[in-house]
C-alpha cells in the first residue's frame, strides 16, 4: 500500500475548462463554496437528499409534480420558490428525509457537467477534513472542479480546491502536475489563516454583501463544521454511507 | 488628472476565456513569458519586426514568398525552420531592420485573438517596468491576456500579469474587480523574490528543462533587462516610438 504509485489530484478552475482537464479521473469533487455546495453539505447533514437540475424550468417542472424545489439566480431566490441556496434554509427539520430539487447559478450546472465521472462528491470548506480523509482512503485520480462565477475563475472555490489538493499531496499518496493545482495550493495557503479577510475584495463576496448575506458567507467560510460527504447516486445527492463503498467494491 | 476616475486593469488567464473577459477594454497586453513574448521583446529591442501568424502553414507560406520565418511547437523548432522562439536567436545582428514571421504554440495565437482591441502591446518580465510606466501614462481600461499552455492556465504568465496589475493598481489610477486579477496579484507577490524557484514545479518549466532550455528560462524570468514596448500595428509588431502615441492623439 505504502509503495503503490501516486494518484493525481488536479484543480480545474471552472466548468468552461472541464473538457480540457477531465481526462481519466475516477472521482470528481464539485465545489461551489458561495453557496451551492455548502448548502448541499448542510442539507445532506440534515438527512435531506438533493436532486440537482441545471435550469429554473426543470426545477419548476418538478415543482408542478409535487416536489419541494429551491432555486437561486444571481444570489437571489427565484420568484415562485421558497428557498434559494442559503445553507440556513437547509437546516429546517421539516426537510429531513425529504428530497429537494435544487438549481443554482453555477454549482448545479457543474454537478451535472461532472456526471460522466465514475464518482461525483460534493466539496465545501464545511466538510474539508472529512472529505480529504475519504479521498485519501479512496486513492483514485481525483479532479477538483470549481464552479466559478458565470464561467469565470473565482477565488473562494480555488481556495477550497487548493486546500483539498494540499492535504492529498501531503498524505504522500497523490501528486499534482497542472499549474492550476500549484496556483490553487499557493492561494489556499496564503488565505488559510484569514479566509474572510482574504476574500474581502472578491467579486462574489461583494455581490452577496450587497444582498445582506454576510451570515451566509461566514457560515460557508467556516472549515470543518460538518463531517458528511454528499455523493451523487442515480442523479440524487445523498449522504455517503459505508454501503456506497461496499457497493463499489 | 489626479481626480480622474480609475480605469480597470484585469487579468485573463488564457485565450479560451478571452470572450468572457474582453468587454470594453482599450488596451490588451499579450503575455507568453516562456517564451514567445520574451522573444518578441528581445527581437524588437534588436530592431527586428515580428509578423505573428497562428499556424505553421501560414509561416511556411510566408517562407516561400521569401520571408524569414521562425516556428515553434511544443518547445521545439519546427522542421524546415532555422529559428524557434528562443530569445537568444533574436539577438542576431543579421536580423536588424528585418521582419521575421513567427508562429508559436500559444503566444502568437493569443496575439491574433486580441487583434480586435484598439491597441495590442506585448508584455514579458523582461520589459515589466517600462511597460507598466507606459500603461499608467495611457490610463485606459487594460486587459492582461496570458497565453496559457494549450488553452490551460499557466503559472509564469499569471505571475507576470499579476505583477503588471499590482503596479498599475499601486499607481492609484487603476482598479481591479475580477477574482482572476486578485489571484494573479497574490501569486505574483509570493513568487516575486524567487520566480525561478517558484516555477520549479511548473509544468512548462519541466517541459523546457527536458529540452535543455534552462538558459532560455533564466533569461525569460529576468525582470527589466529590456525597456522597449512592442506594439502591434497593421499586423506587424514593432518598437513603440513617440510617433505611435502622436498618431493616436
Amino acid at each position: 500500500m505504502i509503495n503503490s504509485p501516486k494518484k493525481r489530484v488536479e484543480v480545474c478552475f471552472a466548468p468552461t475548462q472541464y473538457e480540457l482537464y477531465r481526462a481519466d479521473y475516477k472521482i470528481c469533487v464539485v465545489i461551489d463554496v458561495l453557496r451551492a455546495t455548502s448548502a448541499i453539505c448542510t442539507a445532506v447533514n440534515n438527512s435531506t437528499k438533493i436532486l440537482p437540475v441545471s435550469t429554473v424550468e426543470e426545477a419548476r417542472a418538478y415543482q408542478k409534480k409535487g416536489y419541494l424545489a429551491a432555486a437561486e439566480r444571481n444570489g437571489e431566490i427565484v420568484e415562485g420558490f421558497d428557498i434559494g441556496n442559503s445553507p440556513f434554509a437547509f437546516m429546517d427539520p421539516d426537510l429531513r428525509q425529504k428530497t429537494v430539487v435544487l438549481t443554482t447559478t453555477n454549482g448545479t450546472k457543474a454537478i451535472n457537467m461532472a456526471k460522466d465521472m465514475d464518482t461525483v462528491v460534493i466539496g465545501a470548506l464545511n466538510n474539508l477534513d472529512a472529505l480529504c480523509a475519504w479521498l485519501i482512503e479512496q486513492h483514485e485520480d481525483t479532479l477538483l472542479l470549481g464552479s466559478g462565477w458565470k464561467d469565470k475563475f473565482n477565488l473562494e472555490d480555488t481556495i477550497c480546491a487548493g486546500a483539498i489538493a494540499d492535504q492529498l499531496i501531503k498524505s504522500g499518496r497523490f501528486k499534482a502536475e497542472e499549474d492550476s493545482t500549484i496556483a490553487a495550493k499557493y492561494i489556499s495557503r496564503s488565505a488559510r489563516d484569514n479566509i474572510f479577510g482574504y476574500l474581502k475584495a472578491s467579486s462574489h463576496r461583494r455581490r452577496l454583501k450587497k444582498l445582506n448575506l454576510n451570515e451566509d458567507i461566514l457560515y460557508c467560510l467556516t472549515p470543518n463544521n460538518l463531517d458528511c460527504i454528499p455523493i451523487l447516486k442515480d442523479g440524487v445527492i445523498e449522504k455517503l454511507t459505508p454501503e456506497h463503498v461496499s457497493q463499489k467494491a
